[in-house]
């Protein structure tokens, strides 16, 4: 492969499927020659969600071209337990990048208070996304580049003709950047495969897929910081237990939906809001089946949950496969 | 034991547990002389819900005095699917009992409509059910008596002094009727025992206990027609398929929320809401350990409950125990 077809948009038939440390060798130092050819002394932006793509997408770019990468995180609020810690811990620390954390959780939370409509709240989350990005963005002098974590399903899905459809919603002044997309011709076992080579712990290279608008889809309904929280904490019992198993599911989290039913705790009546269990398997997340969770591991999380998270009175499993269901609730 | 001692509120010390079809035909003769001398050419109102102590009640006095018992049945829509009808089958053609079948759905249901607070509900359901009784009761002349399957735990737990406990929201009127209560003295096990001595059907004498307010606590929050109708159905699929478990647990039942997520059907996003599994088992309902279901069965009730129960797309199982949650779910 050469550099010149890494920049198109089209993965080259001779292009071998990067299933070993070796071969994941060999892309990196072909991406960081091309990476330090396009952008010479020029300056990359990247929103860093802490996602697979985006992670790896920033360690290579940070591994060609150094402090001159300026990784942007925004924490709103709907990120799992430890994710904007350790997207710090990474790249802050361990790969020492030039990196922007934004609390930005109150502008979010606040805006999302009542929301209700799941349409809405997506919605509203990307859009005060895009504005805290662009706000950041403007505060950095001499950006001509724009990282971005797009991988080949990406351009497949957009038939190859918008491969930008990460940046649709930015503002004009950033739709002039030049995008540098250093896996864009990766798969996403290719993409693993490369951050592991890359030095990424396995926790963020393994990491489970996340929706985009985050916990906020989990925590059905009109959000609230307390409820949320709750999602929080159980979500992160819920990973912990799962991950305990031999053979992980394709995905695993806590929902908790807005209705409280009577508990007692203490000899008191305890209202509290149930936490919902789901673990599903799937190849293209079209169809899904719910993953057999042992009857020891849900005992586990629901005692676990049901003694440290406050405001949750019950377990449920939502053993639904997709159809009639869907993966998430909203 | 005597008859007068039958008719006291304290269990004579020599009575026997009564654990046999010999010695319920006794208990069943003894009682039977008991109501006719008691009642002589009177007739008796009797409030018959279906459970196992108003059912052993109801054909213990039939047996007594026959066309003398009248007996309201009040379908206030909260039933389980069958329940009214295995009522009038039962008392109604095989009991030959002077059955007067209310259907008073509509009265329920529009008095309840939009009425969220679990309390609220409850007394709204109790209070009609005593207005409806005690306007059938009206209309019937001559009555003197009032049957009633009080059994010796709500004796023993009113302290042996108010034995009238569930007569305590009749109208003045009714207050003045000599109480007939042929299974006061009897312990649930022995109610069981003499209602099979009886000839009434298994599912009625090993019938799972079942709330006074009947679904209405299950239909959590404000109750829609359509959602009780879902509830109604997917409940009975619960009960279907935990009943070809080789061992029942203590109970077993249905709750469907007030809360809706996403679904796909045909292609096309399908709003529902989830069906929640409940089974427990328990002593003394003072605390309860969820039933260990097969995974086989949750998917049996799954797979049934999606593919027939209208507005459902999701089937969860509710492991908690008690506590700190409880039960039921208001």
């Amino acid at each position: 492969m050469t550099k010149q077809e890494l920049n198109g948009n089209v993965r080259p038939e001779s292009m071998e499927r990067i299933t070993t440390p070796e071969l994941a060798r060999e892309f990196i130092e072909l991406q960081t020659e091309a990476i330090r050819e396009q952008v010479g002394k020029g300056r990359v932006l990247l929103a860093l969600s802490g996602g697979v793509d985006s992670s790896v997408c920033a360690a290579l770019i940070s591994r060609a071209i150094g402090k001159q990468l300026c990784c942007v995180h925004v924490n709103h609020g709907l990120l799992r337990k430890g994710e904007p810690e350790q997207v710090c811990r990474v790249f802050g620390e361990q790969f020492d990048v030039n990196l922007i954390y934004v609390d930005a959780v109150d502008r979010f939370l606040d805006n999302l208070a009542g929301v209700s409509d799941p349409e809405r709240k997506r919605k509203i989350i990307g859009k005060i996304f895009i504005d805290v990005f662009a706000e950041e963005a403007a505060k950095i002098e001499g950006v001509g580049f724009l990282g971005q974590g797009t991988i080949y399903p990406d351009i497949l899905e957009s038939d190859g003709v918008k491969s930008h459809h990460n940046v649709g919603g930015l503002p004009e002044n950033m739709r002039d950047f030049e995008l540098v997309e250093p896996v864009k011709l990766l798969y996403k076992d290719e993409v693993r495969v490369v951050g592991k080579a890359l030095g990424l712990p396995d926790s963020m290279v393994y990491r489970q897929p996340f929706p985009g608008p985050g916990l906020g889809v989990r925590c059905v309904g009109a959000i609230t910081r307390d409820r949320l929280e709750a999602l929080r904490e159980a979500d992160a019992v819920v990973r912990e237990e799962i991950e305990k198993l031999p053979a992980r599911p394709w995905q695993y989290f806590a929902v908790v939906p807005d209705i409280k039913s009577t508990g007692i705790k203490d000899g008191k009546r305890y209202m509290g809001w149930p936490v919902v269990i789901r673990a599903i398997n799937t190849v293209d997340a079209v169809t899904a089946t719910t993953a057999e969770l042992p009857f020891s591991t849900l005992c586990a999380i629901r005692d676990r949950i049901l003694s440290t998270v406050e405001g949750v009175n019950r377990v449920l499993w939502d053993f639904s496969d997709k159809p009639v269901s869907t993966i998430e609730w909203e």
